[in-house]
């Protein structure tokens, strides 16, 4: 069984990517998000998944590293999948997506980043209208990806994954979903 | 109460940023070095700041502990702001200046690493005529930077703290330090 | 005594470097895999090498761990220069050399990456012909000496160890072997 954890800034098309590979392969999705939110309300610590945020930051790593013993869980009988952020872009900086206390926890078999160009990020960000985001220049996004890819190889550090890039260039689907499709196998 | 870690390679201006930074906020500045002295000092082990260095390495790493243990203290019952140096440029290569037994006392909430540019950086260095510095070229300045990021991340991985890049360009002081000030708030 | 992991990707010239470092410095130059198939087939669980990589990770995991403490008993008693790969590039994406467990052990005092240009590193590939080598892009080889680069910084965060980059460049092997005799000093 493998449990594999799958990032990307948003625009690089991770989601689009995931969907399209869970439809060739035996992999149970799980959101890292998701099941923190989970977690925080069957112990009644909050009602839905954006009190959260406004927990403290002590009380949101106890379910953080809580989250990473159920996908880890879960992990021993299905080969698992979980999308979350390898870093996140915040005003404070950049924040680790799978601090240490995550990945002792977690012990993930791959991590991998998909990435696409500035340019192409920039325009599938302008045409997604589900969402407001921050206007971001081609060299905010490339230190993004750049963090990613020093953040990813600490945690490989920890913990003796793999570091996979995926490129995910427009017109080229395809072609990057059989990519993931073998990574997976 | 925040517990900041600042650095900034020699010529980045980190020490300008925050002189007038620190007019505007209420924050507690201590230096690294420093803290370390004292207690060299306090403990019979030195008689003054020169002699720290000539120190073995195993003498070096108990006090830098206890200097981590003193900061995290201190910023207990007040703002503090550490300035240190991220990665030290020595002959035996870029060493670690937040190695993980610091950072486990420290538990900083924000790294910010003030980076300018390789041109800006030689110029600052070059009117300095407090300091005789190593003449470095663009490209030894650029790699002293991007391992800065690395480590700053993997800083970040076993911490959980944030890392913030702040820009330091000539002419644009002012408005500079109003993003520290932002950051600090 | 000191304790070196000197690295390079394939084609950066970091056999050479080290045999003709090794003719002007009192070291012991070990291989780290030499250690692994040595204390696996002390310990009967192979016969030779190329059963070492069909192990389960989970004993390659053991052995790797035990090599690690043979070669830090052996730097004891003289100087040691070890090589072996900062992180390899697998299908499965960048695999750590030195994960966490083994750092432990080895603590050693300096990381060396031996770099060359991308286009110095093609020619070279394609002219040792002792080995079949998969044909890889400019962009491919500045990733994996990027991704060494961030590895090597989150081993030094976790040891203490500094990191040094050594260029080898064509036509400059005597000026290169003299800045590692230098360094190994």
């Amino acid at each position: 069984m493998k449990l594999i954890v799958l990032t990307g800034i948003p625009g690089s098309g991770s989601t689009t990517i995931l969907n399209k590979t869970l439809e060739m392969v035996d992999y149970t999705h799980l959101n890292y998000g998701d099941i923190m939110t989970e977690i925080a309300i069957e112990e009644k610590i909050v009602e839905d998944r954006d009190e959260l945020r406004k927990l403290s930051p002590d009380t949101q790593k106890v379910i953080q590293k809580k989250a990473a013993r159920r996908i880890k869980q879960k992990s021993e009988s299905a080969n698992v999948i979980v999308d979350t952020h390898c870093t996140i872009s915040t005003p404070s900086g950049f924040l680790p997506g799978l601090p240490a206390w995550v990945l002792e926890e977690l012990q993930p078999d791959i991590f991998i980043l998909v990435e696409a160009n500035p340019d192409e990020i920039i325009y599938r960000r302008l045409s997604d209208e589900t969402r407001t985001r921050d206007v971001e220049r081609v060299k905010d996004i490339n230190l993004h990806q750049e963090m990613n890819r020093a953040a990813s190889m600490a945690y490989a550090t920890l913990t003796g994954a793999t570091v996979k890039i995926i490129e995910n260039h427009d017109n080229h689907l395809d072609h990057t979903v059989s990519k993931m499709v073998d990574l997976l196998k």
